[in-house]
């Protein structure tokens, strides 16, 4: 298995920035995230202050963005990291489709998760809690689980879960109409709790209580915290000190993720700084192999 | 006199990023610095990993950024700034004209200076070392002084000296040969140090040693901590935090003179995090004020 020297998590500015400094520093590295970039990103209007590009709009940043990873040769891997685990030496990165990427060091440029965990995810996290139906699925055969979706992508994942498990009622945190191949039942209220004893029982709405076995939290972007187990976390954001170094030696963070301001530019420059830290740190582990 | 809300401090990235975001911001600013932006900016042949501009040679950087700033009608103030000191309840920008601009805020984004002070530089300072000859021409009245020239620009004020001093010693920094309408004597030697007693008494070289009262110490930019009376320093940079907050508040730093890495997108990232501290410390302030 290929060992990259860094993973870059993310495709929003921050992510992009690390990738072309980790490019021109003839690093062998992997760029996870979404060809269309950042949702947040296309969506955006009109864009006065981000230094270079005038007065642009969303989509047309992301188009240069998009043509300029095109001139420098680099490539987006879609993969969701679902975990990032410190190994010791190296990085294991897991992704929502059960394999494992593995990386010298890691810049985690995720962006913000609107909101806070619901009240209990983090109490039953691997207790019934789970971001991962491919992970997690056989764990939950012939179960009833309840899944919410944030987004429409997610869908597929609770089709397969349907595959498996007895049951699989699904909450969308969105407004399309969800479609599935297998028995899915959709509820469109709004889940407040995750409920159980040693493990979970049920989840509750605003409207109702469903008794499961497991709840998939399936979000675009995870809590931090959630993503990589010890990671220093001050507010909602990962701690970082002005070199974007976090409480764990190779593990970097850059952009909204490392806190406010969230804006185009400031994500960028964190992002160029964390992966220039990101190849100090592998410069100096060579010297101390050596 | 004008009050402004803020002032920033150099034409780099770092604070035309700034100016960008208090202008979108509806504050009432001036960007201080060269129309020519950055001499180092304008000398950059091609620039890979600047989000947003792919492969782009240092002088169309330039243009982009001015072009930026006349779609959002920001204007550049040329004016040298010698000193800037805390008032209390606002800051006093001493410029090279000696003429004073007021600020509530301040934004120091005027870069790194190559290179260490000489030795007796900071000894002297005010006790014969000047960096301002308009402001301190007066003081020297008919003595003999010594002038050390970063760039041509520095001539004029050497000519300005000769006026009113007895004898002027020009040492120039740069290759190309200085011109003057007043009797300056030129040496191409290398400054080593400062010497004195109680005050400056002469400027050592790496040849000679020459009698002065005075030595002004003309450069491109000043160390942080000669710029800003009080202000922490650590190693060679200023020291600041994640929000770009010095020790002094109300005074803000970005860019290259806020320590490494030394490069374009991060400046212009921690240029837009720097006003937006600033935004905050004007609204606290007024908060209570009020």
């Amino acid at each position: 298995m290929t060992r990259y020297d860094i993973a870059i998590l993310g495709t929003g500015p921050a992510g992009l920035s690390a990738a072309l400094t980790a490019k021109i520093r003839n690093k062998n590295f992997i760029l996870l995230g979404s060809k269309d970039l950042s949702a947040k990103l296309q969506a955006a209007h009109e864009i006065d202050n981000y230094l270079g590009l005038s007065k642009v709009s969303g989509s047309d940043m992301a188009s240069a963005f998009t043509q300029q990873m095109k001139d420098m040769d680099i490539e987006i891997t879609e993969e969701k990291i679902t975990a990032v685990y410190a190994m010791g030496d190296y990085f294991a990165l897991q992704t929502d489709q059960n394999t494992v990427i593995e990386a010298e060091s890691v810049i985690l440029a995720t962006g913000v998760v609107a909101g806070r965990p619901y009240p209990g995810e983090e109490q039953y996290l691997g207790r019934g809690v789970s971001y991962c139906a491919t992970c997690d699925a056989p764990l939950f055969k012939g179960k009833e689980v309840t899944v919410i979706g944030g987004s429409p992508k997610e869908e597929a994942e609770a089709d397969f879960l349907a595959e498996v498990c007895s049951k699989v009622t699904y909450f969308p945190l969105y407004q399309e109409t969800p479609h599935f191949n297998h028995a899915v039942e959709v509820r469109t209220e709004k889940p407040v709790e995750i409920l159980g004893g040693m493990k979970v029982t049920s989840l509750k709405t605003d409207q109702n209580e469903y008794p499961c076995d497991a709840v998939f939290i399936l979000r675009e972007a995870q809590f931090p915290g959630q993503l990589v187990p010890g990671l220093a976390i001050e507010g909602t954001a990962v701690k970082v000190n002005l070199q974007m170094e976090t409480n764990i030696p190779g593990l970097f963070a850059a952009g909204d993720i490392a806190g406010l301001p969230y804006q185009y530019i400031k994500a960028a420059g964190q992002g160029n700084t964390a992966v220039l830290s990101a190849v100090n740190f592998l410069a100096q582990k060579k010297r101390k192999a050596a």
